[in-house]
């Protein structure tokens, strides 16, 4: 069980629990946990991104520990679509119990089960889509068509007997999706009709004002720039943009261009997209990366991945002339995607080497070529309005777009009372139309940094951070402690810190002193020496270089 | 001297040599010297602030090694604005020479005194202001008004026997500026009669289409917000933008508040700025923060520091509870500022703990209440066609942004053979009307850390990056080198990797067996056997925990 700040009281029979786990505070980690009855349905599992206070993380789980005790009253984990916010925790959460079952639309199972592949891991899946009911023990779950900025996304209704709750999932309500498969808002009448105790929705946008321009819109712009581009043209998105990715095959072709897929997550989702019918690829119109190359400049689109940066994506090698295909004058490069806040830095040294090597950069700041995939401030009302929730819990965003989105809930009438803005472990109870804060569990931060998880701390981090600052100088000495006296040593290592090794020659004579003192005055023990030892390097660091690089000594007895 | 890529030919007698040692490539540390005749003159001498990849680094400087040998030969340097990026590092070349005379505006000269005056150097300085012509021996500086987000901003006209250079500083054509000191056009249109031979503008908004709004917009804005406001008002800005300041003011005291500078920065740049007359404080509204805190909540506005997110200055720490004024509900918050690219992490990390704290954050994201004080791309047309230049070499930018001004420059007219887009450390040669590429020097980044400039290297930044991602391990031991018997250690240390030291049970025994392993096969040297204990050590964190920490191992013979 997790620690907690406000211990929730017992659950009755009757009550339904919501806990989210994750998602509430940050753009990552979605995870929701229900309970009634003694059973659990899951919403999503996925996975946050490291900061750059975050150092070396390779990903950033939720917490589980809420279920960890009792994985077998877990009954199922919905996933409302496949982007790794929400489903990128789910191999992490199955190491734990391999059979609860996923279900989701046909897509989104089949990317998670690409992934869990890799982890060697074969799920229990149960494929679902908008429309249907299914029951799960004291969970009637419903489905519903949301648009987003990946095919097959669901909404999923909950009914039990403590009320009706709607979690949306990532949506957006483009109203000429290229997949023609719209909001179900006539879905989201009938719920209002029938009552919505609780409402989830996705606040990622809720504090940007209007409405998300249709995507139909960014077909004609790609094609633009494709017709015009002299030589080589290189498209960068997401790998998991399906409908970015036929804009501009379907581009391409029109423009008598063939298309080559780069970069591993690419290849395998579009693969999947296409085998599963979500992506028409039009005939002939796709060619081997390899053999691309023997065709004139002018004839080929990449469409690769890296549109955020990434150091080791293929965009980012391009830029930095570390990939094979050599970006050079007269290239167009287009970065089809939004600008995830915190890449901005790695986004531009990318635009920045490809313009140095003459390439056109195209991206959103100079051209229509991305649009968002989340319900803008204007969208909302309409959800807000048509559904006329009881209660309302803003999810997926970071504070700011939770409070903005509980704005917006109040300006369509919701009583401010029954809106709740949490933190991760926030848990609300549900029963008769109420909904009510009870508790607040203490949830970390779950660190995956190579083949481990939750081995890296926070405090761990904190000392990556101060490593990174200040480097360190590490002391070994072996003393004979009766005397102080220096048997072995001073060894002196750093790292950042400085490259020439000769500024220490002025330290080693004063830890020596220091201990030899140490001893005169009675220290006896070695951590004490130690101690010594560390305060005597980190005086002369201060005073000779104003630094305060992390000291690490090691005083041994000889 | 610095070390060529391209070694420039030996400079002829009549012949201008412009070298930018710094703003090529990089917003920031621009600086450029001009040679003619065995003389040297300088324009401008900023710092750079490091990104993330340049962990713990204070400050960057531009690479002087084209001048440290020649300092005797600077006849001055020229000091467009007040600006950190064009000020900053003249301490540090004045640490080379202290009397080389400083030229300026009065409070660009004010600004650069007061931080010299915190190195304890009294510099040489020659007031100047627009419409003024000076002259230095083979350079003749006539100074031009130019407007930009700190006041009394000058541009530079330097007239040599190779003919005339135009060189801008920061600037902007704000034509309705606060204090009525427009860009003087007519200047520019007189140069461009005489001729100006070699143009280097301001090349930071030239990838922004259009125009840069109004300062004049501004102010509406601040003063509705403020008005409405129902409790506190804080705005945070840059410490130098007097406008801005003066803004708040005015709509303070439009509104009947009262307002307090919070900040080391703000009240030491406002206070010159008052003194100066640049800034007009109206009767009575200023108040000492501490006696700020008995006016009523509607009555206060506080003027601070931290509009970037900065960690430690006063918005920050507002954001966690850790400054004297306690921001609560209903609380304003103005970010009146640019969000610097690279700064968004930490500007939305501030925004979102001020609106988990209740305050309504207001920024240039949601009102218009800053603009930038760049000039955009219609207005660097303007210049260009008022100008027509013969050679242009855009400077003060990443290098999408010199190559967009290079872009205007040619729809202008200017031919393509005659426009230069460089790095930093080109060297070019003006005589006859003709600009030529003659060189290239390989300058670098001059890092300050602590009191230390220049002792940071990059291989040390790389060593921090490291161990940020990764950590380290190190492993100490005393070795028989005859035997490679274990007489002392392995004494393992660790941080960054892993809190419990458990973990390095199992791989004691392999550096153990490995050590003997090696002196069985001929091993007797130190370094050898150090190796010995990097691969051991290398290899079982990466099999076991799939992670590569830094290792330092370090074998003594005992």
């Amino acid at each position: 069980m997790p620690t907690t700040i406000q211990t929730p009281r017992a659950l009755e029979k009757g009550t339904l629990r919501v806990i989210p786990t994750g998602g509430l505070g940050e753009i990552g980690r979605n995870m929701t946990v229900y309970e009634i009855d003694g059973k659990l349905l899951v919403v999503d599992a996925g996975v946050l991104f490291p900061e750059e206070h975050q150092p070396g993380v390779d990903l950033i789980l939720p917490d589980f520990s809420p279920i960890t005790d009792r994985l077998d009253d877990v009954l199922g984990v919905v996933l409302t679509h496949g982007h790794e916010d929400h489903i990128g925790a789910v191999p992490y959460l199955l190491r734990l119990r391999k059979d609860i079952p996923l279900l989701g639309s046909t897509l989104t199972l089949a990317l998670v089960e690409a992934k869990l592949k890799e982890h060697r891991i074969a799920p229990y899946t149960m494929a679902v889509k908008e429309g249907q009911i299914e029951k799960l023990g004291p969970f009637e779950l419903e489905f519903i068509a949301v648009n987003h900025s990946i095919p097959d996304a669901l909404a999923v209704a909950i009914r039990t007997s403590a009320g009706l709750v709607l979690h949306t999932g990532d949506f957006k309500m483009d109203q000429l999706p290229l997949d023609d498969r719209i909001t179900d808002l006539r879905a989201f009448a009938r719920l209002g009709e029938e009552g919505v105790d609780l409402f989830l929705p996705d606040s990622t946008n809720a504090d940007v004002p209007g409405f998300t321009a249709l995507e139909r819109d960014i077909g004609p712009v790609l094609d633009d720039v494709i017709a015009r581009a002299p030589r080589r043209v290189v498209v960068a998105s997401f790998s998991s943009h399906v409908h970015r990715v036929q804009q501009v095959l379907d581009a391409a072709h029109v423009n008598g261009r063939r298309v080559a897929f780069l970069g591993r997550s690419m290849i395998r989702n579009m693969t999947i997209a296409a085998d599963l019918g979500y992506l028409r690829v039009p005939e002939g119109v796709l060619i081997d990366a390899k053999k691309a190359k023997d065709l004139p400049d002018d004839r080929i689109v990449y469409m690769s991945t890296g549109s955020q940066g990434e150091p080791m994506a293929v965009l980012a090698r391009m830029a930095n002339l570390e990939h094979q295909i050599e970006i050079g004058e007269g290239d167009t490069v287009i970065l089809a995607s939004s600008l995830i806040p915190g890449n901005e830095n790695s986004v531009y040294r990318v635009i920045d080497g490809l313009t140095k090597l003459g390439a056109h950069v195209v991206h959103k700041g100079n051209a229509k070529v991305h649009v968002s995939g989340h319900a803008a401030a204007g969208e909302l009302l309409y959800c807000y309005n048509i559904l006329r929730p009881k209660n309302v819990m803003p999810v997926h965003g970071e504070h700011r777009h939770l409070f903005a989105s509980a704005a917006l809930a109040e300006r369509t009438g919701v009583p401010r009372k029954n809106i709740i803005t949490g933190q991760d472990g926030i848990v609300v109870d549900l029963r008769d139309g109420v909904a009510e804060v009870v508790g607040q569990l203490d949830l970390g931060f779950v660190y995956v940094d190579g083949s481990t998880v939750g081995e890296i701390t926070d405090a761990d981090l904190k000392d990556r951070r101060v490593l990174a600052e200040e480097g360190f100088i590490s002391v070994f000495v072996a003393i004979d402690p009766a005397t102080g006296r220096v048997v072995v040593g001073p060894e002196i290592q750093s790292r950042g810190f400085a490259e020439d090794e000769s500024v220490f020659d002025t330290v080693r004579p004063k830890i020596i002193a220091a201990l030899t003192e140490a001893a005169e005055n009675g220290t006896r023990d070695t951590h004490a020496f130690s101690q010594v030892v560390r305060r005597t390097v980190g005086r002369w660091v201060n005073t000779q270089h104003r630094r305060r690089p992390m000291i690490v000594p090691v005083v041994i007895s000889a």
